[in-house]
């Protein structure tokens, strides 16, 4: 039967194009629910945004943990994909500024959700592999802003993208360490970013 | 019997003033032998040089790791101690910084120690009291420290003391998470610190 034969090599692609889309189609809602609500963030009505089923949703994330850890990993590297364009638009020579704030951003949000999880009882996944990869991510994103910003003369001329890297996980390991219960650990962060910016950029784009 | 009647009262002090010095001599010992040997340095040999027998240094410290804890909490209480006659001394306009050089020298050996001894399997007796106890000390040194430095107008005027202890521990656990096998630590958190300090003084009393 000549149409079996030509659809047959043709159906594992098509599912795995509508996995593909499935999963986009979850995250997308995921985020937009994780904003809303964060940590509460209702599975069933991501799922319902999304327009899967809960099985759909809970086949390709089996856990709340799994789904939170690929919506913010997903976050990272879309802010570390855009740093490259970011970094050579003619008009932004406080792009690294403006990437290191959005990770501080992003990474205090993490740590919180990750937070509230850790509190409901769930585990991370593999918070040493999550750890490493990120930081990889950072790190490659954070040379080619260094290096544009050294070219730009922003920036003090001895300084190392692994050295800002080092300087953006202290922030927020230290945030997330120290307890100051009376603070906001995202207006924390972004004043201790500020102190280490005014010892590293010559000119200060943007104000505080 | 008089005699006997008059030692019996004190005797129990005795026994404790005998404890203390036994303590402080088994601390002096093993801060000899801990700088020349690190986390290799030998209990016996501590003992030894300490003038008590093993059984009296495992009386006092039933581990090795509670040998190292005391040390290094001991030392950290030292620094911090000496901050405040650091701070008032006339011709210290940089007793912060030097205060600052010091505690991450110390917190970047202790944790380096620390991280040697749990490969050999040993466990921290109770990591988030020693982490509570020490940031508590820490803190209170370095309100000491940048008052006096507000006073004298070294540090840019908004900078406030926990924010100084953010970045201080920031900068340790950054060095402890991020792995770079070709840099010292000591050398990579002095680096750090040099970078943030640039930031917060607003004239260098020592170059680096």
């Amino acid at each position: 039967v000549p149409v079996e034969s030509a659809s047959t090599p043709a159906a594992p692609r098509r599912r795995r194009a509508d996995a593909e889309r499935n999963i986009q189609r979850i995250l997308e809602a995921a985020d937009e629910v994780v904003r809303r609500d964060g940590a509460d963030a209702s599975v069933e009505e991501i799922a319902r945004l999304a327009g899967v089923g809960s099985a759909t949703l809970y086949r390709h994330f089996p856990s709340r943990m799994a789904l939170m850890e690929a919506l913010f990993s997903g976050r990272m590297e879309a802010l570390c994909a855009g740093a490259r364009e970011l970094a050579h638009q003619a008009d932004a020579d406080d792009a690294l500024e403006v990437w290191l704030r959005a990770m501080v951003s992003h990474l205090i949000e993490a740590q919180g959700m990750l937070a509230a999880l850790t509190m409901q009882g769930v585990v991370e996944s593999d918070p040493e592999d999550n750890f490493a990869s990120g930081l990889a991510i950072a790190l490659e994103a954070a040379e080619e802003l260094v290096e544009e910003a050294l070219h730009r003369e922003v920036i003090r001329a001895d300084i190392r993208a692994h050295e800002v890297v080092d300087l953006l996980v202290g922030v927020c390991m230290a945030v997330d360490r120290v307890r100051h219960p009376e603070l906001q650990p995202d207006r924390r962060a972004e004043r201790l970013l500020d102190l280490i910016l005014d010892g590293l950029l010559l000119q200060r784009a943007t104000g505080s």
